[in-house]
């Protein structure tokens, strides 16, 4: 029995108004929320031949054993952001659900390869800030006493938080055993930007997620009176910030998806009638080839250090944090892009800038995949993110086909 | 018997033993340091033939009666910012008192004309925001209302804390009356700025004080994710600040004395992974010619109107608060001129960019001048605010001159 769109959006609608209020979702990892969520979703699975596994990370995985133990997994979360939209994560993780059914029925519950369906556990990060935490932790990229001291805004430790959820911290490596016999993944998402939408397509092929480089840079400058200190005499540390925020854009505009934000700019002391002394700003860039992006931070740092100069000022730079470009799967590249093309009649390809579950399990050295569906104005994190219905069903319909295929690929090879 | 600027020294090193403490001194007005510096300085009054009298808004004034009700002013203020320095306010008092025992002692208790010293109450504001207190009460420029509901950060409130000090807030306007018979106010004030110091030059005439244009301007952009928005599709808040940031260097750079400052920038959200979509920064103008500070305002404002445009963006301004510029006297320009000459061989003639007391007396129509005295560093409202003591000595004899000089010249007109 092929799937039904239309029971997915369904599904999404129900979830919606248990998990949501008047100011969007609330499914924040590691609360009774998110709790409720997934036994909602274990309510979805009677009659389906499954088996239900929740690893030592607090990964859900629901499990269609075939003729091979070689395995197709499919896969999102149904954790959201606090007032987070209707379809960031969850659309993934119901829309596996559908095809999972799918594949049961049009097998007699018997597929020639193991086919698994998995709800990764907090993928936002929304609470203790710390986001990807179970498919980290099954990729085995996950740092267990890095995060051990993270504590939410009421002061409550992961480990607690995780130990109510009956998650034991120190026994989160265990799940890296659940990678064997995995051939591939496949992963649906929201674009979560604007690009489809500009280019008026419904779907695409994600060629993989962008590297990061997030710094915190900061200008030193002389604090002085603005009234009584000639615009000669200044060491203005916001003039050295200013400069930098538009020299990223010329950075970035090399490369054609390359992308540089300074996001946040704080000056001290901040008042109206003083020269700024200091000035911390942010800046994240991002690519998909990681020669670009070591480009654009040299070129970024090189510039800092010229306007500092101009300016009188020194600056100094700190890495918050980086991750190098995960490129998926080439061949599963091609299967997706058929997929959307026999579904759509055309496609597109494009990298992600948000990064993703799938992106761990691409950096386990599984085959992965990901497809977007179009996204309204660019905007989730929030109850107004929203994608046209008649493109929910296309990305289901699409993205069962990319699941057929793959299954028949990971047969055949 | 000439003035003695050794002493003016040891009083000034004598009221920061008693009033300041190991972060500067902390006269803030409405304190009890504050009363504790006031009696203090009553205390050096003892044999000269003065009458005392507080007004109704709290100022002080010494007056030595002279053969004609015309009247010469000398001022200053006692009353510091928190963690302040040695001579801000304090140097101009303390210099205006042996100015007036040395006027008392060449005239035998009797100069042609009166002269007072007053002590001004609050010049800086630092308690409840509103600095010029007792000199905008006694220029007639102060508005009751708007102040009476000015708290401190503890909440006690500006009526309250004044009725400690036997101050009612409903009565100050009748400081107002003091006007009448004064013909000049002299004030001398250390520089506070960088300016005597590059040009290695003592002491200089203050010409005035520049006009503020002070605004309050928000560029609303796009909110958007910093990963998956590509730089073509942004509309980032920051951008047009930054280049509006720059832009008011520009506009500043074609008038010799003006000066634009942006002190504070804010980011919203403020955070590495979202495109800024909205930025709130903080616009201070100044220039002696309120034409030069009309065209200023307008070019900024324009410019970020461009900017807003460029960046597919809306900008809105709101003005925090405005002053007109205060030219000081022609005539008592000159006569400060001449006394600096006489004095040390070599005068400037500068603006001045902070406020000051002499601004409010001068809009209320009494010829005004002041005098500067070099600042080292250009550093003030810090503990480490400093002048050479010889320029100290310098300052105090340039000072005397003026007050002789104006009291002729008064004594003439």
């Amino acid at each position: 029995m092929p799937v039904d769109p239309k029971r997915v959006v369904a599904h999404l609608k129900e979830l919606q108004q248990l998990t949501g209020d008047a100011s969007g979702a609330q499914r924040v990892a590691w609360t009774a929320t998110w709790l409720k969520a997934r036994e909602w979703f274990r309510g979805k699975l009677d009659g389906l031949p499954v088996t239900q596994h929740r690893d030592a990370a607090g990964n859900v995985w629901l499990t269609l054993r075939g003729a091979s133990e070689k395995k197709l997994v499919l896969g999102s979360h149904l954790d959201s952001v606090p007032n987070g939209g209707w379809l960031d994560g969850c659309l993934g993780l119901l829309t596996g659900l559908e095809v999972l059914r799918s594949i049961a029925e049009e097998y007699g519950g018997h597929p020639p390869v193991t086919v698994s369906l998995v709800d990764w556990a907090d993928e936002e990060g929304a609470r203790f800030g710390r986001s990807l935490f179970g498919s980290s932790a099954f990729a085995g990229t996950h740092t267990i006493e890095a995060d051990r001291a993270r504590q939410d805004r009421d002061g409550i430790r992961l480990d607690e938080a995780l130990k109510e959820c009956g998650i034991v911290l120190d026994r989160i490596g265990e799940v890296a055993e659940g990678r064997k016999d995995i051939a591939a993944y496949l992963e649906l998402h929201i674009e979560q930007g604007p690009v489809l939408e500009a280019m008026d397509l419904p779907l695409a092929v994600v060629l993989g997620t962008k590297g990061v480089e997030r710094h915190a840079i900061t200008f030193y400058g002389q604090e002085a009176h603005s009234g009584s200190t000639p615009m000669k005499a200044r060491r203005d540390a916001l003039a050295g910030a200013a400069k930098l925020a538009l020299e990223i854009r010329s950075i970035a505009a090399k490369h054609p998806d390359a992308v540089c934000t300074m996001g946040s700019v704080k000056t001290f002391p901040g008042i109206v009638t003083a020269v700024v002394g200091r000035c911390e700003a942010t800046l994240d860039q991002r690519d998909l080839d990681s020669r670009v992006l070591a480009e654009m931070f040299r070129e970024a740092y090189e510039a800092s250090q010229r306007f500092a100069q101009e300016e009188g000022c020194t600056v100094e730079w700190s890495k918050i944090w980086s991750i190098e470009p995960v490129p998926f799967h080439p061949e599963l590249v091609e299967l997706c892009d058929q997929a959307i093309l026999e579904t759509v009649g055309v496609s597109h390809r494009m990298p992600s800038g948000p990064l993703h579950d799938a992106a761990e399990v691409s950096r386990a050295g599984i085959p992965t995949v990901m497809m977007f569906v179009q996204s309204l104005a660019g905007i989730s994190h929030n109850k107004i993110e929203d994608t046209r219905l008649e493109h929910l069903e296309l990305a289901v319909l699409a993205f069962e086909r990319l699941a057929s295929k793959t299954l028949q690929w990971i047969a055949g090879t």
